[in-house]
């Protein structure tokens, strides 16, 4: 039995999830639906992509993932089907698949070409539903698109080095619901430049000298917890990205990184290694 | 296996739409729930009609559809039943299935009469969860209420025509997630009036004379998508409803039609033809 | 076919949730996974007792409740699992099981020790995922922890009555969807202590001395529904507690009794009896 998921920006509120779900158990009714998200920020592309990415490896080989966001084609935002890592992704070309794909080669791309055959004005509903049904009664991507080789790419989701490696120039790629700072920098990419020297990572005002492994790893337990409730501090987060955090934070109460330290989506953070 | 649809006001934080999904597989084990929405806004009759209207369709003949708002039992406020184009709706009796029947006859209605076995607070998970998988298991509407002709109206979900047919007097029903602002004027029911004559829409001080199919219909891409984002447009909605958008509007940036041009439910959307 | 429910406090944006069930459904194809909330306010272990316990009896025997607040494991912060009620509820030992031992006592309580087979930065996907899956394929609780005797209790969450019982010290525990203002005190409790005396029942300034069975109880039909939109009273909820509440309330228009009265969790509600 398939897995489809769903990954939107339709919000919690309106109809659309719950009708796309609704045509999906239409035509196939035994498959698995699963919510990602719909609450990414309206036409935000690189939440998505940061989602998306981070999503996908938990579901077993095989996963459909549907991915609707800034989804009306028209001339410059074509519909594309996408085989990687055994598993499928439906989206437009619009920048969504560019973070994963920078990470793994796809095995297959196809930009969608059934449009001839369905008149609509809800892509998601009418054609991606379509696809990734197609997808899960064992259909191949060749019959419902035509190859194609490269894929658009997304701008800022990858951090430069300079020619003298001892800077890494990153950004802010996502804020999460605990108001934390995400950067487009993996803790893996950082290791391979630092080559263990030491490192400062600045963001506005605010600097860094030590990546912890986990939140509580900033607490000094002799002192006491609590005392470091909304203490800044850099993490590996669980999707592998270096991120600047506050523990133990809330927007709606102490505050979190982005609002207490001023952060947000496309910020730079830069880190110098002396 | 039958598919039940929960539409609720009951936000996404409360435990009452988990509980109500407990109940139902404890009755249940083997029917599938799919949430259409939770966060309707509180008591909002017209949003709850909206909404059902627009996602039922999309799901398999035999689904049943519960509508949890302003369900409290009163003597203002009974409990249904309909069967209507081979779907199920329970809910009470206080305009929600309003504008669904307007566009198709119900085939059956039944007041619930079941109340006198249940003692309840919370009649979602009580009654109506009873009542939905008593028409699960195949189970008639007339063992578990009383049948009755009409249901309760709803004020200001039908457009007026002027009586010399050259005046459309709609409203706005819904803002959905990016903001745009859906008019209770359908497509096809505008086009019946209009005969193929010029018009114009009025929302507050904002006029329109083009009605596009899609969005990005309002884009010339020889001068560049970008230049076209925040500009306002109508566009025949998903749900073939006449809905005034902002072009990539997001309501957490550049805002959303209702915030820039100042439209809110209630409010009202006039066509004129010459 | 076991149930796997989550609670958390990943919010509805972030890919947490879906990534934690993909991990679920890579283990156990066939399980079924339910919301009860993600939106549980970030940290914020009352709020998590109050929906665990008020949802999960809802649910058949046998169900696995995943609660997924503040669970990084840490020296003073340990991770348990407890069968209760024949239900299993896997969480940090922080207070959250507290509230539901309080009404039943547990049959089992173990901390759990397989930590050592797995390195991780996010507990809730690689060490509550495989607890759970562990207790749905037949497991016992004592192959993935050890015995222990008491749960951490949490603050406040039970009323006090005063030596001479004449008033209950009671506070607040949640603010609902709707701003209703839940207390600690059970209706049962409170019947217990008044042994049929009047009461009048205090928070802040506001006063009351009728408890209705529901919110409808409060109208006088004769009068008019809607003259009653916005009046203040105390009802018994959903799940059994005193809850100050406003008839037809909503936050984004006339308010709820929460910002109307000034109302917010852990203040406190004084039940005097006379």
């Amino acid at each position: 039995m398939a897995i489809i998921t769903l990954t939107t920006d339709f919000g919690e509120k309106d109809y659309f999830a719950g009708a796309v779900k609704g045509a999906i158990y239409s035509e196939l009714p035994d498959v698995k639906i699963v919510d990602i998200s719909h609450s990414v920020s309206p036409f935000n592309i690189s939440e998505a992509a940061y989602i998306t990415m981070s999503a996908y490896s938990s579901f077993p080989k095989g996963t459909i993932h549907i991915i609707g966001i800034d989804s009306e084609l028209h001339q410059e935002n074509k519909h594309i089907a996408v085989k990687l890592d055994d598993h499928y992704f439906i989206c437009a070309n619009n920048g969504i698949m560019s973070m994963v794909c920078q990470q793994i080669a796809p095995s297959e791309i196809v930009e969608i070409n059934i449009h001839d055959k369905i008149e609509t004005s809800f892509p998601v509903l009418d054609v991606f539903v379509k696809v990734a049904c197609h997808i899960a009664r064992g259909g191949t991507l060749g019959v419902i698109g035509k190859t194609i080789d490269t894929i658009k790419p997304i701008k800022n989701m990858v951090p430069l080095v300079n020619d003298e490696k001892n800077q890494i120039i990153g950004s802010v790629i996502y804020i999460d619901n605990y108001g934390n700072v995400v950067s487009n920098i993996k803790h893996k990419f950082f290791q391979d430049i630092q080559k263990g020297r030491s490192f400062q990572i600045s963001a506005r005002n605010h600097k860094f000298s030590i990546i912890y492994k986990k939140y509580s790893d900033v607490v000094n337990f002799d002192v006491g917890e609590s005392e470091y409730e909304g203490r800044g501090l850099v993490v590996i987060n669980t999707a592998g990205y270096l991120e600047i955090a506050i523990y133990k934070s809330n927007n709606n109460t102490i505050g979190g990184a982005s609002t207490l330290m001023g952060l947000k989506e496309m910020d730079t953070i830069t880190i110098n290694f002396t």
